[in-house]
């Protein structure tokens, strides 16, 4: 992928003008769609965030294709190319009930391969991407390689989801590990994980958007962030995930069988 | 009580002082203990926060009692006078673990009647606090009533040790919810609750100092704060709580039945 500099530079500048756009939103009132159910919600500003992005990658680089969560970008049934892969806001429930705990993503990948991540935590104003072979970052730390801890060393989130299903691995994985976190946005979950406040992260079904982003980063500190099965991820549907270092990784789809 | 301004600007200069001293472990190594199991740990922290404020009120309020979570206080047999009820870390493996989401809490008490109290999120620098009759802030902002909302309108916390058990009230009431959150402390669950950013919060087994500060604020907001019997909470032993407003409490006290 070339012109990786410049790329960072608009995608960082983008973020921050992004993320003024939400700021401003918290003292208006949000328009509020239910999408699948009740508790699958897009807001105005999900839309008009992503529509932000949409025009910005499109006026930069116009060759290159777009999958966005709402619908703005393209029909994409491959990843040949450079494709970017943007979602407005991940945990636009949080984003809705508590004006925190959401964030911004935006993955870009040639030919299936994840070269740039970025998880914008607007509200703690927290950073965290990675660069291929460059490494990864919060803000300006670089975040080490993950350790090799045991579930048992660590705090596990697991999506609501698969939490309060009758199935019981979750609680299985739950009681193995330190402690269970719930929070709500899977690319801030991947974040916590890559920076070490997480051991790992577990849900059974992700869309691309809810991926891509974090999917660079793990790569960049060495975490495997694969399908429960062990299975590469398939950015062209939805996947039951875990991201974890690879001792943990192995514990939970251990327990999974 | 008397010297309610000199109380109120004694505990926030040395809930600040206290966060300093927070903020600066971060780069320090911690020596971390078990208390009673894997995950009930303590740290050279939490006791240098207590040993703090311990030292802060007798030395302001002689006359005064303490209850810490750390036993540095006195030991208390009843709320007879003024009783100060501190923990100097709520969430301790948060703090342990990701150095964030974590809270310090005083909870002032006068013959069993809280007066003051004070949830300090030091990593976002968010000091919810009230006064009785004399409402709750979040900062500098007074925080408005709770609206009734019902508990399928807005997101439930729950204590991991309540979601990873194997009775099934804690995945019942989520699935009532628009979604299951587990943070990992008391205190900033309450403290989000007073806010409006959860619809309730329940917990099996909470300690007097995991409640006291968290009461004050929650009285103040018009929550209601009770066992899950509906009997008022005791300070003098663990309870099982839920907090959440009038309709809410309502609706998760009928899923427990």
């Amino acid at each position: 992928m070339d012109q990786i500099d410049r790329r960072h530079s608009l995608i960082k500048s983008w973020l921050h003008e992004a993320a003024d756009l939400l700021r401003e939103s918290f003292n208006q009132e949000l328009e509020i769609k239910e999408k699948t159910s009740r508790t699958d919600l897009v807001t105005n500003m999900d839309r008009e965030i992503e529509v932000f992005l949409y025009e910005k990658i499109t006026a930069h680089f116009p060759d290159e294709r777009i999958l966005g969560e709402e619908s703005v970008g393209h029909d994409i049934q491959d990843l040949d190319g450079i494709v970017w892969i943007i979602d407005p806001i991940d945990g636009t429930l949080n984003f809705i009930k508590q004006r925190a705990n959401f964030a911004i993503m935006i993955g870009i990948y040639e030919d299936g391969v994840g070269h740039l991540g970025y998880i914008y935590d607007v509200v703690r104003d927290e950073l965290y991407f990675a660069i291929r072979h460059n490494g990864a970052y919060c803000n300006d730390r670089r975040l080490p390689t993950v350790e090799e801890l045991p579930l048992s060393e660590g705090l596990v989130a697991i999506s609501n989801r698969l939490v309060v299903s009758d199935a019981d691995e979750a609680r299985r994985i739950a009681k193995n590990s330190s402690g269970l976190r719930v929070n709500g946005s899977a690319g801030l979950e991947t974040a916590w994980v890559a920076s070490g406040k997480l051991v790992a992260y577990i849900a059974p079904s992700l869309a691309p958007w809810d991926i891509a982003a974090g999917l660079v980063i793990a790569e960049e500190v060495g975490l495997v962030y694969r399908q429960v099965t062990g299975e590469k991820i398939n950015l062209l549907q939805n996947n039951a995930v875990i991201v974890a270092n690879r001792y943990a990784f192995q514990e939970i789809q251990n327990e999974w069988q």
